[in-house]
């Protein structure tokens, strides 16, 4: 089945709105083995007739976003009754659930909200719980003029990912004689790159039957996503495991920071960290984890040698013999860390974000990562990431992450 | 002039990568005073030579992005010829330019990278410094088929921008007899809200000739974009300030980290922070800036009652009388920093961020900053963002960010 997209809207070609719901129908779509053919942006205005008039010649369905709401400038519903040749009807319980949105609110509804209760004749309104603008599906052969089934849905993606769901699934279903949804299952890799992944299992992963892959490469991280039933998933995950299991970071799309997290605490551990580099990276990344507080105990960012020195009891001689970016002090601040807090597990990063501060021995990239326990004391290692700044936070943070996922994991064998 | 942007790439319409390109394109467009009359993405493969076919008949300029790479499913330049009627050659320097981006990285170039020098006859080729397609650029009129000027451009950003702004720039402007290149302009303001700037001045800018204007809320700040000419700029500019400039953050575009960096370096200030529900998200943006070093000495990330009283010397009876919520905390927190760091200015937060831990007296949302200074002692202010937890992060960090700026600006008046 041809599947084509129109999204409608001045504000996504003056550059003020970035276009996701290409992205986010694309991903949905290939959950019922659909794919889009074509998507279409265009201003309100004219240019939606035009386009709405070529697509329906050439799809089997067409997903119009945008233009349903009560102002003059909304016009897909009227547009598209037009291109087809169908009149327009007031729809009365589209009427009736655009008042009780109103009401519920406590607003009044002005004279514009009317016209969102218009639609083309024959066609099935859709409900918009969360919205005024209800959505409109068209379905193939109800005229003269083409065989494409239209769904126009509002722009919202809080109105029109639920409305996709609830109501054009179904049809979509229906029209492409899907029988079976498939299922998505996201694995987290780190310590390796994307080409390690074709190398080493594009080949096997491409037997499995009725199996889709696909990579998506971050800084510090590869997710490896598969698409199909529950046991082709199976054989695609255990193909993927059986190489880099070492290197996984969760097989159910959980970030590296919720996996640290989720770790602790069914181990009841807790973690302390001392950023130097990452400058407070590390800490908001565990806060950003509903939970964190019951194994995060202490974050320490200091930044100045001061504070290192101050803070955590780095000695000052070996910031000046060694440097603040070293084996020593990486190791004495997660020592000092882990004393401060009295945590179980801290983890330390001292390193060169640039632009400035490189030198020919520690150019810009270099950082150390320090882990200090109360049985195993300190140890680091170095890792170098050449990156811009925000790059290198975010690649030293996920290596730190990753030294104590590493740890947990380990130490729980 | 009439442009079409035609991207191609299965990545971005199965939901790998969301497509950033036709929002810059407007962006960068809006400048020469042209904009985008159609979107269209297509998968890679003979899709692309219908869209190309199509869009040369209706369009002045067509900028198709991506397809240039070396391997079997980069056909955007063969299929454009095709199109055309026109023959392919091989470019001598775009063929020198490869060999020299590999001899640089000290990498073998392969076989497939020697199609990358193929172009159509009469075209142009535009040099891509920063990878190993080149891009193509057809002139109108070079064949008979249509009068459509059709750029071939690379789709990673980091090879794409910097070609359009060096190679397609000119050309267009030529094409579209675009003498004056417009200027932009970013106000950034925090403390108000969208829906206060139409009330107050949207009138006002839509009288200043030449003027363009719009609106991007983010969570704590709605930035102004003005787009004309430096004395429409200026003037915009003004009727802006004269109504809403205590809420300003900079008018340069400055994000509120780097304009706290900024003023606190100018000042010769330093700056402790002391996070509970940020989490280590204020350090985190201070640190982001480069030059942070210079002013931000510690961050305390106490996310637990022990570390506010171990680290800061917050009360345990006042955290028990209080709670750790509460405007007495929140000033022993700030003291504590100021005190334990030796810095000019500290600021502090502690904050409810949910999904637990709300009460009806102090509901999820709730949060107290708190600011400290030697002369001036601590205070602090309640604020209240009932969001989810990232944006409530996101939420209070702004507001403590404003707070230690709006103390910086007071202080020095």
């Amino acid at each position: 089945m041809r599947i084509e997209i129109l999204n409608t809207g001045t504000e996504l070609l003056l550059g003020n709105t970035v276009n996701t719901h290409a992205a986010w129908f694309g991903r949905e779509l290939f959950k019922l083995g659909l794919r889009i053919a074509r998507q279409t942006t265009v201003p309100d205005g004219d240019a939606i007739r035009d386009a709405i008039a070529e697509s329906i010649g050439r799809a089997d369905a067409l997903i119009v976003t945008g233009g349903l709401g009560p102002t003059s400038d909304d016009l897909t519903r009227e547009t598209t009754a037009e291109v087809l040749g169908l009149e327009m009807i007031t729809d009365e319980a589209a009427l009736r659930s655009i008042e009780a949105f109103f009401a519920l609110r406590g607003r009044p509804m002005v004279e514009a909200n009317l016209k969102q209760a218009l639609t083309p004749v024959g066609s099935d309104v859709l409900p918009n719980p969360h919205g005024t603008a209800p959505g409109v599906y068209v379905p193939p052969r109800l005229n003269g003029r083409s065989n494409c089934a239209v769904f126009l849905l509002p722009g919202p993606p809080r109105e029109l990912y639920p409305m996709f769901h609830a109501d054009v699934v179904p049809r979509l279903r229906a029209l492409a004689g899907v029988k079976t949804v498939s299922q998505a299952l996201e694995l987290k890799f780190t310590g390796i790159g994307e080409s390690d992944f074709h190398q080493g299992i594009d080949a096997a992963l491409a037997r499995v039957p009725d199996l889709e892959f696909g990579y998506c490469a971050h800084i510090g991280e590869v997710d490896l996503r598969l698409i199909g039933q529950p046991h082709a998933l199976e054989q695609g995950r255990a193909i993927a495991l059986e190489h880099f299991k070492e290197f996984l970071i969760s097989d159910d799309g959980a970030s590296m920071e919720a996996t640290v997290v989720r770790l602790l605490t069914e181990r009841r551990l807790t973690l302390a960290v001392a950023e130097s580099c990452t400058g407070g990276l590390i800490s908001n990344r565990i806060t950003d984890v509903a939970g964190a507080s019951a194994v995060f105990t202490h974050g320490l960012v200091t930044y100045a040698n001061a504070a290192k020195i101050k803070m955590l009891g780095v000695s000052a001689d070996d910031i000046e013999i060694h440097g603040a970016v070293s084996e020593t002090v990486a190791c004495q601040m997660a020592a000092g860390a882990l004393r401060v807090s009295g945590a179980d597990i801290a983890v330390a990063v001292t390193g060169i974000a640039g632009p400035d501060g490189g030198s020919p021995e520690k150019p810009v990239g270099t950082a150390w990562i320090g882990l200090a326990t109360e049985a195993a004391g300190a140890t680091a290692f170095r890792v170098y990431h050449p990156r811009n700044r925000l790059d290198f936070k975010l690649a030293v943070s996920q290596a730190a992450l990753e030294a104590v996922r590493r740890w947990i994991h380990s130490a729980s064998q």
